[in-house]
């Protein structure tokens, strides 16, 4: 059956964001260095088309992320930094023509908008009526192979809340942020429910996966 | 040189105790929880004069924590439930007449109390002037070796602030409070600065360890 599978890297004070995300600062100030593990490895440069990188414990973990995924959630401040409604269609993502999704992405939103065929597979799709249709249509589209949560906070924690995750596999960085996008906020207790499936012990950044219910 | 060393438990969604809490739950609503992993361990049941036991990834690391520790540090709700001035000297602590530290413990608070000798070894020293002081008084007293910083939260996140906590191992369980006292809030981006030492993958917890500075 098709999971939604979050992962998402997250700082020791559990913000996946910086404060003030804009244009220029599209993760918050200081959200780019939540990241600094990831951009070095050869599996995140093969992503997006570049060559070498290296190989460390990290890898085996990005490359078990995006195996099995057919179509990706993302709020819309994940897509880019306009906010209200769509003043035109020249804002396509924050990964030029061909991003690095390969596959349908789902991207909630208030406000309608035509679908964005990009290339090399990634096609956006604006959704307006909500979660559970964001990741019914996202299930279908995926033919079979799963879904992944890829944030930001806002839409994660709502996902969370409904209990509509099935796997979480967290990035601790090491890092204190101080303030910006809060992951796991406003959540009842126990919700969801975790079982520690592993972490691993990476270079610079611990990566620990639950099964959620 | 003498450390000062924090280790604590802490939710997924970085509280250390749950909300409300009283005399019954120490912890707050739920707080408990967060502890399941050491309670069934034999090096933790030997601290409290327990007989039995599991070993397991967790053990080594408990053996690590109180290892070279001559004194401890915490703040007036790790000691007790009573708020504002002491009625009288009948609270003796959560612990009984030989609580599990063996060494001194400062307690910092607002209100003054006579130092409090418990049997094993343990004294208990009220500290009213404040972190830097009850620091100062701590590493003399554990001649020599490291200062353990056990919580809670409040008086953990003053001592962040100030950059005054030498080593930091957080220990992530499986669990959404969704409530309580949070750790690592109030504090300015980088600060402190992290270096991640080791992370343990152990049975339903997850211990990050990390140099601060």
């Amino acid at each position: 059956m098709s999971k939604l599978s979050l992962s998402i890297t997250m700082s020791l004070d559990g913000y996946v964001a910086g404060p003030d995300q804009n244009e220029e600062n599209p993760l918050g100030v200081g959200g780019m260095e939540l990241h600094e593990w990831v951009f070095p490895l050869k599996a995140f440069r093969e992503m997006h088309g570049q060559e070498g990188g290296e190989t460390n414990a990290s890898s085996a973990v990005v490359e078990e992320r995006r195996a099995n995924i057919g179509a990706t959630i993302m709020g819309r401040n994940m897509f880019g930094p306009i906010r209200g409604p769509w003043p035109d269609e020249s804002w396509r993502g924050w990964w030029g023509e061909d991003p690095p999704y390969h596959h349908p992405v789902f991207v909630l939103t208030h406000h309608p908008r035509e679908p964005l065929e990009m290339e090399g597979g990634t096609t956006f799709h604006f959704v307006i009526d909500g979660i559970e249709s964001a990741l019914a249509q996202a299930k279908v589209a995926a033919r079979g192979l799963d879904v992944w949560l890829a944030g930001g906070a806002s839409v994660v924690n709502q996902y969370l809340a409904a209990r509509l995750v099935d796997e979480i596999d967290v990035s601790v960085a090491p890092l204190i942020l101080g303030a910006g996008a809060r992951l796991f906020e406003g959540l009842d207790p126990g919700t969801p429910t975790l079982n520690q499936i592993r972490a691993v012990d990476a270079h610079g950044v611990t990566h620990i996966k639950y099964q959620a219910s």
